[in-house]
Order: C-alpha cells, then sequence, then structure tokens
C-alpha cells in the first residue's frame, strides 16, 4: 500500500531466510513469513521462495549467498539478539566477505539505555557489517540492518513487524499483484477443474489456483485470480464465472481474499 | 512417540518441501511445517530445513533434488489435488526421471466414489510415480504416495496429518532429541547471555537457545535445552540453573515445551 507503483509488468522477486533452530524443531509457530509475503506483495514485490535454517554458520551463509545472487531482495528473520545462538550478523558478514563493526549509533542507543549494564552480550547486538545500514526499529531493542539487497529483521513478530515498515521504502516496485477469489460451495474441486483449467490457459499472464475447504459449513473451493492487470482480472472473473455455469456449477459469490 | 527409539548418538534428517503459491503470496498462513518438526522429532528424525516454493515444475524439481540428496527424508505437502495447478506429481516423477501411471488400487477407490463423475481431473489424482508406493489418507480422498526417500502428502492440513501416521513407522528412527525449558522472567536476553554462554560451551553435544518474550504479563526468556542424552540434560538444566543464580538471576521455573 501506498508505493507509487512500478512499470506494468515489471516483476520484482524476493525470497525470505528464516533462521532458527526453534522454528525447526516445532516450538515455534513462524507467521513472519506470511507478514512478509503480504507486506511485500503490497509494495509489488512477489516473494518467489522461503527457506528455514537452523542456527549453524555455515547453512545461514550457504542458504542466503544462494538466495540473495538469485532474487532482487532477500529478507532474514532471527538471530539477531544478545546470545550466543545469535549468529545471523556473523553470518550475514561472512557471506559478503566483510568484517562486523559496533555502530556508534545502536552503541549511544544502548549506552543511554543500559549505563553500566553494556555488558559485552548487549554489545554483540551493535554490531553492524561494514557497509550496511541501519533497519529502523520502532517497537523495542536494537535496529536490524542492510547490506546489498538483504534486509537483517528480528524474529520477535511484533519487532519484525516494525522494522519491516523501514524496509517497504527502499524496495524498488514492481507491478503490485492484485487478486479475487471466486467461492464455490458444494462442488469439489474435481468437478471445477476443468473449466478453471481452460479459463487458465487462456490467460496466461495469469496465476489461477484452487484452495478446497471442508468443513461444519460444507465443503467447496476458493478459486483465487491473481494477476497485474486490473482490466484483464475483471474480465477472467466474468469469465470464469460463466465458464463454471455452463457445467452445472451456480453455487459461486465473489468473497474478499489475499 | 511410540518410535523403538535409535541408536545412541545417531543423527537422522529430514527436509521439508512445502509447493504452493497461496503460502508465498500470503493468501495461507502455513501450519504444517510445525506439526512435521514435532511429528519428526517424536520420531527421533532432525529436521533440519524447509523450503517453500511456488507451483513452477522447474522450482520444484529443483529443491526436491537438492533436498534429498542431502538428507535422509524428504516431506512434501501441497500440489496433490485434480487441478491444473497440482503439479507436484508431475514434479516429482520428472525429478526421479521416471514416468507417472494410474495407480490401480487409487482409481478403484475412486470409481466406487464417483463412478460415471470420475472425470479427467479427478483421474490425476490416481497417478503415481513408477516405483512409488502409497502413503495411506485415512482423512479424505485418494491417498498420497512415497517414492525413494520422499513422501509426498496433501497440503491440506487435517489430510496432511493423517497422512503422515503412514510416515513414521516407514522411517529410520534416531536417537530422539528430548528438550527441557528454563523460563526466566524479569530478566532480558542480555543479563542471561553470558551464563548461558558458558553452559552451552561447557556441552557441545547439546543446543541452548533462549527465546525472548514480551507482554502483558512482563518480559524475560524461555531458555530451551535439547540433546540426545536424558542424564546430560537434567544435568545440563541444574548446572544451568545455578550459573543463573550466581549472576543474581533467580525468578526461573522449569515450564513445560517442546
Amino acid at each position: 500500500m501506498g508505493s507509487p507503483g512500478g512499470a506494468q509488468g515489471e516483476v520484482v522477486t524476493a525470497a525470505v531466510l528464516i533462521i532458527g533452530d526453534e522454528i525447526l524443531s516445532g516450538r515455534t509457530q513462524d507467521t513472519n513469513l506470511r507478514d512478509i509475503a503480504k507486506y511485500l506483495g503490497d509494495h509489488g514485490v512477489d516473494l518467489a521462495e522461503a527457506r528455514t535454517v537452523p542456527d549453524i554458520m555455515e547453512e545461514i551463509i550457504a542458504a542466503l549467498n544462494a538466495l540473495r545472487a538469485r532474487y532482487d531482495y532477500v529478507i532474514t528473520t532471527g538471530g539477531i539478539g544478545p546470545t550466543h545462538d545469535d549468529i545471523t550478523a556473523d553470518a550475514v558478514a561472512a557471506a559478503f566477505g566483510v568484517e562486523l563493526y559496533e555502530h556508534p549509533e545502536i552503541l549511544e542507543l544502548m549506552t543511554a539505555r543500559f549505563g553500566a549494564e553494556l555488558n559485552a552480550a548487549r554489545r554483540r547486538m551493535a554490531r553492524v557489517p561494514v557497509g550496511g545500514d541501519l533497519v529502523k526499529n520502532p517497537v523495542q531493542g536494537p535496529p536490524g540492518f542492510t547490506i546489498g539487497n538483504v534486509f537483517v529483521l528480528a524474529g520477535v513478530p511484533q519487532i519484525m513487524r516494525g522494522m519491516l515498515e523501514d524496509v517497504g521504502p527502499r524496495l524498488r516496485s514492481g507491478a503490485v499483484v492484485i487478486s479475487r477469489t471466486v467461492r464455490v460451495e458444494g462442488s469439489g474441486e474435481g468437478a471445477l477443474a476443468a473449466p478453471l483449467e481452460a479459463v487458465a490457459k487462456a490467460h496466461p499472464a495469469m496465476s489461477l489456483g484452487s484452495y478446497p475447504f471442508y468443513g461444519e459449513g460444507g465443503f467447496g473451493s476458493n478459486l483465487v485470480l491473481r494477476g497485474r492487470d486490473p482490466v484483464e482480472l475483471e474480465g477472467t472473473v466474468a469469465e470464469l464465472i460463466a465458464a463454471l455455469k455452463t457445467v452445472g456449477i451456480d453455487n459461486i459469490r465473489e468473497v474478499d481474499g489475499v
């Protein structure tokens, strides 16, 4: 939202790198991926891949180097606290082949907050790779940072979301993907697959997906249409509804959906 | 749970491959990763990495080949329905260099259910790679399948969880990782980092992590200790609590935690 919007059809891509044993052990339910996906979508950036890696230096470095070479942007979450398992800054610096230094602005903030209690562990959070820049943290604690095409954010969701607000304005924006959802009730995917595919094939620039639901309220599928051209999107919704009706599916309504 | 437990110290690894545009667009909050992580942990298998890729053939093939070469097992979720965007079976067959065929058992199930309504779209769900085997679906719809070290499950969470029950018994089981959580209230990570690191360094076979929390109830951190040796785990919990007390941190209690 609020992004100026890029050139028609331009595609800007990003990847998310989630860092943390707690996600891979099942201890913590990640929600950052979805928040970042929505945020990027609103800014005209396509989230093209996500990876989750443990708190192991070589794993973080390898994943980061693979992703930053391939996509326009990489956003990492997690591993920037003061404890020994917080090694993201070290890994990012190693990936870029640069050193870490104590950023004077962060050190000043932390000195003001902690005074004599600014110990070695807390000073770890002042470290930024040479050539990096800060990402504001409006919530609590020290800022994140950015270097090259990589943004390094906190793992705690409310802090991550706050930092994200300082990422959007720095992104080159592509054409925003817009979507519409057509909800079909009482028909399974097997019944609607043929008309859905026919409409999808007629609109190769768009993405049409089917997401079935089951529950007390019955069953059916949400058909999600996504594209960059609002006129084509509207037309395709109408075509799809017409195509569904020709095979006898008429419990259809448009609903809001991401 | 219920696994016999592998040789002391043996490590068996797995990766999860989440397939679906709906996760990367932010439309859907994934919960399968956490469910699989917990399930694997209970079976003595370490989840070492996770990737999320879009519904694009080449992306699925590349990720699957990278993961299955590196880890003992790969579990995929999503993309096995009847619609045109369900291309996981095709991608898995291509990754293994084999053809798909209509599995007679699935075809029989579907014929019994759909009769004359067994159309081409529904028949897509009967396709299994040559050399593959079925994964039971006790919930609804056709089974998943397995080939080589790869298990291909549904994306709908309740169906995925049902299929998972037929995966566990087929896994080689390593030594189960057990964990304890020590909850510290009223002290930030910066205050506890030094004793935590000292204890972590004294126990290289264990993994100690710090997960801060903030909320109405105050702030603090959950210190999670994970390892394969129950005696060492108990001892390390005691050492950590003692180390925290030496630096004046004593609002500590043990809590249940994954």
